[in-house]
């Protein structure tokens, strides 16, 4: 059987981030030397879909490694209600696989108008986002043809991640950036098919994750929607505990993605909070009492972690889209470029 | 039949908002003085639950109206990592209705040490939120008994409208806090019963909204799931587009709540995309193809007419929780005070 492109494009993620790497160092740097010079108070992040988990995954390292707040900020406050945001001061993170959705592209121009300094990550260094940004960081990934975003989504982080630790000269994430593609390459086939065979025919679930582990969450609960039909929906693995937990009843289907950082103790215990309310509860990165623990690449730098972890859902999900019965590559009534205002 | 809590404390709101701004308009001056003092650059909201719905309202509400972005920081950033936030020129909004549990408390005490200007909104004024504050606007909605929040989510809603208006000098805004207890009353007990029939044995759905009405549809998935098992999940009407249209297949309920604002071309355009797709769309504050219309309240400034949809759908909710066999006020594997680390 031909693999799908969507498996093909989450093989390719080792290589695409060396050559990200290798390709787009000088762009880095001098993204990086810009936000040294000007010491934002603040970082805006502007994205939409996939490409906003990548930004959320970005708020929590700025937030953990910088200590400086990161706003998400809605792209309707410019393209629907035209209202100006006074951002001097601010640097302003623009993410888009295709830099294209009007919406984005009149942020950013705000955005830059409003005073802040302009980052596109993008994989496509034409588009109208790049041209509209004062930096652009190309993530040279390669034509991705599933409708379904992987490899542009983990080399966008990574692409944060290296600005991050450029900007701050953080030698550890440093290194821990450069060491991206052989984790990515340990990442791929892992052996998740108690999981798998426990959504086989599920249609709803939750995704849990706390601090940067939270945006793999949700990335991965798009991921279930998009691909599989299944109705699984992102928490940080606190917020789940202040309502949601309600719908949990007996044999509801919980994946809790954790990592090796200081919030795996919070998510362990959240994780035998919902296994004894009768959920079935899957976990990533330790083990909790009445939950399958599942296999996934130890002894990471604590903000590369979730990346790799993305990896192994992506290479486990597409596996599940087809179990389900669904092609990955093409999502039903989904296009590649999605355009709104 | 003896009314529920929620029952009751949904038709509260009314007396809830008129007392509030009767009572507590010294403290809202104050707060609004300070702000005007320290012109801030940033407002970062904390919160969790139904009171971060309430946040992200007034994200949306003082971007448009201040052109300040806000940031919503996760309390994890300072309970779990323990990192300080770079804030000096920042104000920081904490909303809990208890103000008691842990992670928001410590946030609070961070941002106040990182040199934010701090404002509690708190039913509790004599919490540990509200001694952690600069400022505490005690929303004096009386005892909430059901686990759900209904009539606190609107006051601190509306304490952070009037806090706004007052802040701004904006004397439209002004005028729609003073006649918020009136277009409450309104908002109660419309009959949206073709929406209650179609909801009456659904097992996933969506709710629409787009800008501050986003925060109402976030709101609005909540209670779903906490009071009727309904496992409903909120996008805003263009990022539902990017990926999670891909669930919606014949006959998936969709509720998208318009309001009269700039937004609500764009959540019609999206409401009868999705129809089209053969979803069983409702929709709010205007006429889509393909879609039934429910009643709303008309005529209202645009920053208070989602609070205001917010009580009809309070109302509605309460009423599908019981159809479906839920007692509202006491949701499955809940507390009323949820204190996370």
């Amino acid at each position: 059987m031909t693999p799908t492109h969507m498996a093909r494009e989450v093989a390719e993620c080792p290589a695409a981030a060396a050559r990200f790497l290798a390709d787009t160092g000088p762009a880095v740097a001098a993204a990086a030397r810009a936000l040294r010079q000007m010491d934002p108070g603040l970082i805006v992040t502007v994205a939409r879909g996939s490409s906003d988990h990548a930004a959320t995954f970005l708020k929590y390292a700025v937030e953990l490694l910088a200590g400086i707040p990161v706003a998400s900020v809605g792209p309707s406050v410019a393209s629907i209600y035209g209202r100006p945001l006074r951002l001097s001061g601010a640097a302003c993170i623009g993410i888009s696989q295709s830099g294209q959705s009007p919406d984005i592209v009149e942020m950013m121009r705000t955005a830059k108008s409003g005073g802040a300094l302009t980052v596109a990550i993008t994989n496509q260094d034409n588009s109208p986002m790049a041209g509209a940004a004062d930096h652009c960081l190309a993530l040279r990934a390669g034509e991705e043809r599933s409708v379904a975003a992987t490899k542009t989504f983990i080399i966008s982080a990574l692409a944060g991640l290296a600005l991050l630790a450029d900007w701050k000269q953080d030698r550890a994430l440093q290194a821990a950036v450069a060491a991206a593609p052989e984790a990515f390459a340990a990442a791929l086939s892992l052996d998740w098919s108690p999981l798998s065979a426990r959504l086989s025919r599920a249609g709803s679930a939750f995704v849990l994750g706390r601090g940067p582990a939270f945006a793999i969450a949700s990335e991965a609960a798009l991921k279930f929607k998009e691909t599989c039909g299944l109705h699984a929906e992102a928490y940080s693995a606190a917020e789940v505990l202040h309502g949601p937990a309600a719908l949990v009843q007996a044999q509801f289907p919980v994946l809790a993605l954790g990592v090796e950082d200081a919030a795996l103790p919070q998510v362990i215990a959240t994780a035998e909070r919902l296994a004894a309310q009768g959920a079935d509860v899957f976990l990533t990165g330790g083990e909790a009492k009445g939950a399958v623990t599942l296999p996934s690449v130890s002894g990471l730098h604590p903000l590369l972690a979730p990346l790799v972890l993305a990896v192994s859902f992506y290479s486990f999900v597409e596996a599940l889209a087809r179990r389900r019965g669904f092609d990955p590559d093409t999502p039903p009534h989904l296009r590649k470029v999605t355009e709104t205002v």
